[in-house]
């Protein structure tokens, strides 16, 4: 099977003009399909605070009502999503922005309310790999927004390392994918204060074993059952790294 | 050849709630290969607005600088067109909101400075038809939104009228391609006091004697330019027409 290399960047690398560049120069230079899956938050925070709309967040996720949605709207499908579409035209790459809702790539319905009322947020339903993989065999480079729909008009705020995880199992029936998670660490660290204790691989069981002793915490038990999910469905590689290590030659490799 | 219309909505028809929906009923009713350009301007003026940012206008094309840049890449790339695009979906149309860098369907150049200086507008140098007619072929239903880019990663507002009219143009190699530019009034009129004078059919030489004896006026004047280069280039039908006729079966036809 042909190879296809999915990255998922968070809000921070797009956020900043160096670490753009970087990212861009980076991901130019990556052979082969590919697809880049990009967060961003901050901007999002950032524009919500100038219109002097407050930003929730509760476990690390943001809550979405009508006037936030149409922020990340305005912001992950518009300013991050086109520039780094413009900057990757510049570079030769054949970018195409799309949310959930370009081409029916990703379907999601809203959150059921439990403990806590979500909003606009969406839990992905079906990823369109029909779609994506005639786009990718046309040589078109797919860089999506973490935005879905729900099929009945109204778009959804979805957590890009869901999206990015979704992908890469919907394409893994036909490719050799690998999708590498890129973040602000070096990967999967056994002491959180010290950032060169990256634990090079990891499988389930440790997950579970460090988990429970607390060595692994917050936001990388979701990135990290994720990452689990795509291997169990298929996913060659997945691997957790920093944003300026996008080739995936250093952080954590998750094995099963 | 096959046969493709493409309609080109303002701003005003995307930003009620009441006539989007109209208008995404009656564009999902319009058979075989279609496109959509849109505008966006009184969304952007509004957010510019809320930001604290003044829009300057200049012979009715809005000077762009870095910060209104940023608005018109949020509201027309993110806003107008992702709403538009989950809307279309609902509908069964396979929407995939664009704009000039996706896909780099549309470049284009920085305006140069004479009289007034635009700011980021982009004059159009190149429509990708070879991409659009594989996306059309696909079944794909192309949104585009009114921002271009210039190949070397900025992107430049641009004109959805201008758009239309080379995406149009581009593809006319391709399709019998129908033009249909759809505004507040029901035509060109023959009195712009009196909706009811639209003319029915109008051609070049009528177009210079109207303009000089000053019936055809305004913002009519670049609107029509654009739909005789379009015929000159092989375009077989352009209308103007009311935003509620997206049919093309009222309004004033443009012939040679």
């Amino acid at each position: 099977m042909e190879k296809l290399t999915i990255i998922k960047v968070g809000g921070k690398i797009v956020e900043d003009d160096a670490s753009l560049a970087q990212l861009i120069n980076d991901f130019a230079a990556i052979e082969g399909r590919k697809i880049l899956v990009h967060g961003g938050g901050r901007s999002a925070t950032k524009l919500a605070s100038e219109l002097g709309i407050e930003t929730q967040m509760v476990n690390g996720r943001r809550i979405t009502d009508s006037d936030m949605l149409r922020v990340v709207t305005m912001v992950y499908g518009g300013l991050v999503n086109k520039n780094i579409v413009a900057k990757l035209q510049a570079c030769g790459v054949n970018a195409l922005g799309m949310t959930g809702a370009d081409m029916d790539i990703m379907r999601s319905h809203k959150r059921e309310v439990k403990d806590v009322d979500y909003g606009f947020v969406g839990d992905v339903d079906a990823c369109n790999d029909d779609m994506l993989s005639r786009l990718i065999e046309n040589g078109v480079v797919p860089v999506i927004a973490p935005l879905t729909h729900d099929g009945r008009g109204c778009l959804l705020n979805t957590n890009a390392d869901t999206m990015a995880g979704e992908t890469a199992k919907a394409l893994a029936t036909h490719y050799d994918v690998t999708l590498i998670y890129c973040f602000e660490k070096k990967g999967v660290l056994r002491n959180a204060d010290d950032d060169d204790s990256v634990i090079p691989s990891i499988n389930e069981a440790e997950f579970h074993r460090l988990t429970e002793e607390g060595v692994i915490q917050g936001g990388m038990i979701p990135k990290l059952e994720n990452a689990f999910q795509a291997i169990h469905a298929g996913v060659k590689r997945v691997i957790i790294t920093l944003a300026t290590a996008i080739d995936g030659k250093q952080g954590t490799v998750i094995t099963e």
